[in-house]
């Protein structure tokens, strides 16, 4: 196996597979970096079993020659030392070579490095998915989806299902739902016409992969195809091929706990709101799990406060747009406040309460795609 | 106490004040930061009694007003709350005001915090230092000063001494000094001839509260003033004074390890050498207590290698300048000679051996100012 490339081009794709590559698993080989030589050029594999991680480099793409001098061949190198050995070479090409003995040699300028690898051969084999469930998304509206929700999942592994994210495709619209059972945050949106006959609904991907997937996915345009079998999905762009495992177990159906009726309505500015809340929960860190007060005044002042005995207390009032309906008194963590509000993509937010023991809805004004739901906090 | 501040003007204040405090300290009061509002401005206070700081405000500079409504007083805020508090506020004035049963309220905007606050008589006078010992630096060579020697201390506590820089002023010369045992790192500098009649030699810095003062410390040429005691040494700008305990004990004498003479000496690119041996060290870092390799080669060639047998080899060859003198193949630890190479404020760097077992001097070509002396580790 031999090959020279550009050195900045293989550190992206190995900053890519590298995202599933752990120093702890129970598969020795998997703590390696498998690099393949192709015909058309450059294949790198990075897995910890739950997810696993291909990306390409072309030999040649739109008329510029991206690597040369190969002679295909695979060897797994070391993935502690082999990227930072890439990332400090002294030249703008690497020349990567390995011998039958299993010996990487690394060159660049004058300096050259002899690394002891592994033979591909005993490298797991990627399953090849066979589904006709696959779709496409703009891979920005993907990372939307994702950042949107993904950080309402548990953390915890009382129940390990909810851990991940809910995926479901039903009358031609995906949804993306996640909750630790104290709140929910779900994003819908319509697909495409071509994908209408399309329908699950039990896909749950563990949010750890939906994280990773997010860090390596860049801000485009560009379609990313995802394709869903029992239990696992592939996420494909043009040189990025990710695969996860699923969770096993049945999802909640999480659509009976949305309030359809409201007493209380507000409306007010997300980032005014979010930075009030921010503010009130600087004594509650610590001594009542973060919970702050929300309660509404006449004039449309909304007062945020919170008050820890031994610390202190503080309270401020927010001018809403507007208050509809009963008065109110609620409390709740502003950790999954402040969470909800980042994920509202609009100036203007609406609240719906239904009383101060019951969930309440945060959503933009004008789009009903997005909703969050919080379960508020008992103190009075 | 009362008074209504310009908040960036506090936050860089507070900013520099926390540097000295501690969540972990013996003296409960000392985990608050104390203010104090007087005629001419406000000081805020922190110490964890090793580092003491206190940063002053005036009430008016360069006819701009800072700070208004000023009623004189002093509280303790806790240090664990008020800097997020402040950096928080919604506007960008904030007034802040305490009342005899220490209650503390903070107020910007529609926001208001309420603190329980602690009695400033029960916060330790810091000492009033009463010392002929003082001198003058600009604040940019203090820094550089401080940069090019404290990494060399120790940082175990098996001689306590040598986790202190060594400050030294003889003939009119001032000198920093620093050794762990198994390197040195010194850089001396002529003082102005107003104070050529000072001379001390055993006060010992310790290198935490060194670091401390750099980091706080802005790049300018403005004068820092230095005052040395027996126990204890202040460094004072305008509107800054940072206090801090020297260590007790006898420093080494540390010239007589310096060699006269050398048998091999290397004139190189400071740079290119600080990277090779950085690459080298890639492989060296856990296996073999990170030691590289320097063989001298024929042509002014420099061979820089490192071999970890479970993991690999790297050889690199590095062009010199010029080599004169002896051949020579010597060990030495790859960190301790990056940051001696750092400390280099050169482009050409000069290394004089003597002999595969013996210490080894690193300078800039053109000065003597700076000194960095490496004891070589035993692998022929």
């Amino acid at each position: 196996m031999k090959f020279i490339i550009q050195r900045e081009l293989l550190m992206e794709s190995i900053q890519h597979v590298m995202k599933a590559i752990s120093a702890r698993t129970a598969i020795p080989i998997l703590t390696g970096l498998k690099i393949e030589v192709k015909n058309d050029g450059i294949k790198l594999t990075g897995s910890d079993s739950d997810i696993s991680i291909e990306s390409f480099i072309p030999k040649e793409e739109n008329g510029i020659v991206n690597i040369d001098q190969m002679e295909p061949g695979s060897i797994v190198v070391q993935a502690k030392y082999f990227p930072e050995i890439v990332r400090k070479l002294p030249q703008k090409t690497v020349e990567i070579e390995s011998d039958d003995l299993l010996k990487v040699t690394i060159r660049s300028g004058t300096a050259e490095f002899h690394l002891n690898g592994q033979d591909a051969d005993e490298y797991p084999q990627l399953p090849h998915l066979q589904t006709e469930n696959s779709f496409d998304l703009p891979t920005d509206l993907l990372k939307n989806l994702i950042k949107q929700t993904v950080f309402a999942v548990s953390t915890v592994e009382t129940r390990p299902i909810l851990t991940g994210v809910n995926i479901k495709i039903e009358d031609g619209f995906l949804y993306f739902i996640a909750t630790d059972s104290h709140r929910l945050a779900s994003r819908q949106i319509p697909l495409e016409s071509n994908t209408q006959n399309l329908t699950f609904s039990n896909v749950v991907i563990p949010g750890k992969s939906l994280n990773e997937l997010n860090k390596i996915l860049e801000e485009t345009e560009d379609p990313i195809e995802i394709s869903v079998t029992e239990n696992q999905v592939l996420f494909r762009t043009k040189h990025l091929y990710f695969l996860s495992r699923l969770l096993d177990g049945n999802y909640p159906e999480t659509s009976r706990l949305i309030p359809e009726q409201s007493k209380t309505i507000l409306y007010g500015q997300t980032k005014e709101l979010l930075q009030s809340i921010d503010r009130a929960s600087l004594l509650a860190k610590e001594s009542r799990n973060n919970v702050v007060r929300l309660q509404t005044k006449p004039s449309n002042l909304v007062e945020i406060s919170s008050n820890s005995p031994e610390i202190g207390q503080v309270v401020e009032e927010v001018t809403a747009k507007s208050i509809e309906g009963e008065e109110l008194k609620i409390s709740f963590s502003a950790k999954y406040m402040m969470d909800a509000l980042k994920a509202i993509e609009n100036e203007q937010v609406k609240i719906e309460f239904t009383g101060a023991m019951r969930p309440f809805i945060i959503r933009p004004v004008d789009n009903d795609q997005i909703l969050q739901l919080i379960l508020p906090v008992r103190t009075y």
